[in-house]
């Protein structure tokens, strides 16, 4: 097992409706320390691309995504937003997004200022479930004409779609851990 | 002028309804490394008080809280969600608050699993306006019973009363740049 297999495998827990928690290290509270180990990982595995941003979306990716722009030397880091708020101007990509963890529908945004044609992204979010969040923010990345260096998230749910999908779509996914199923109460990677 | 004040004054503007965006550095796109310089500020600040949790609010806190742990050698941070989802839990500290940016209400929500006596907080977000966003997580730590040791934002907005309100509490505020006024489109600090 590697890293984060083996903190999911101690920290993490099941709750109904196969919604895994790891909310005690990765995305209600948040071990740095750790995230930063894990970002090392995604680091070795897509340096020497030239990557010139990192593209995530809010609340969860942020913090994974802050530790490895330090890796990166500090290349930026945008944010996108889940809604769109009076504040953010017109002048922005958008794509509808529903998803799986609260099954409501919200709209990826990011402002045209901070993503363009120049910029080759490594985007990365916390967990993949059925890819949602990760197809918005390929689709705003694409109405940008930015290029996609790479796709990484912390947690895969190897029983769901998401995975597969990305990976067809053509683009590079790195899951620091794959959860193959659960059986019994118990993780399977 | 400090680090902060520099900065907004190069990157930041005036949106209709006295509105400040910082949103190149702060709180879409992140400039990591100057988030750490001024995490660095803060530490400064506050050392020596055996803080040893920090607590934000999705999604502007994290990134600052991020660099900011790093600079606590790594002591964990929580970030309050404004939503509750089904997968939070019932047992959960709540507070209700209105957002000045959107003009909406929304609910302060941390696990209790995250927050307890034994803790002692300081809680980080990007801005101060009229300190709901600052208010509500205060109150979600007294229920708690947790200790708060200060409190620090980014952005204080002078012309506002957050500020006020949070000193008048008997909290230990530090505000890394706070704008005066706005007049003419320029920033007085």
């Amino acid at each position: 097992m590697n890293l984060l297999e083996e903190r999911i495998k101690k920290d993490g827990y099941i709750l109904n409706e196969n919604i895994i928690k790891v909310d005690s290290f990765l995305n209600h509270q948040l071990d740095i320390k750790f995230l930063s180990e894990l970002s090392e990982e995604i680091y070795q595995y897509f340096k020497g691309r030239n990557i010139n941003k990192i593209l995530t979306i809010e609340a969860s990716g942020i913090a994974l995504a802050t530790v490895l722009s330090q890796k990166f030397d500090y290349i930026p880091v945008v944010f996108a937003k889940k809604q769109k708020n009076k504040n953010i101007g017109d002048e922005v990509y958008q794509s509808l997004v529903k998803s799986f963890t609260t099954d409501k529908e919200y709209t990826v945004t990011v402002s045209k200022r901070f993503l363009n044609e120049d910029d080759n992204l490594l985007i990365i979010d916390d967990f993949l479930a059925e890819g949602n969040a990760l197809k918005g923010l390929i689709d705003v990345a694409n109405q940008a004409g930015s290029k996609i260096s790479g796709v990484s998230v912390a947690v895969e749910k190897g029983f769901q779609d998401g995975g597969k999908i990305i990976r067809a779509m053509g683009y590079d996914l790195l899951s620091l851990a794959i959860i193959k199923n659960i059986d019994n109460e118990e993780f399977n990677f």
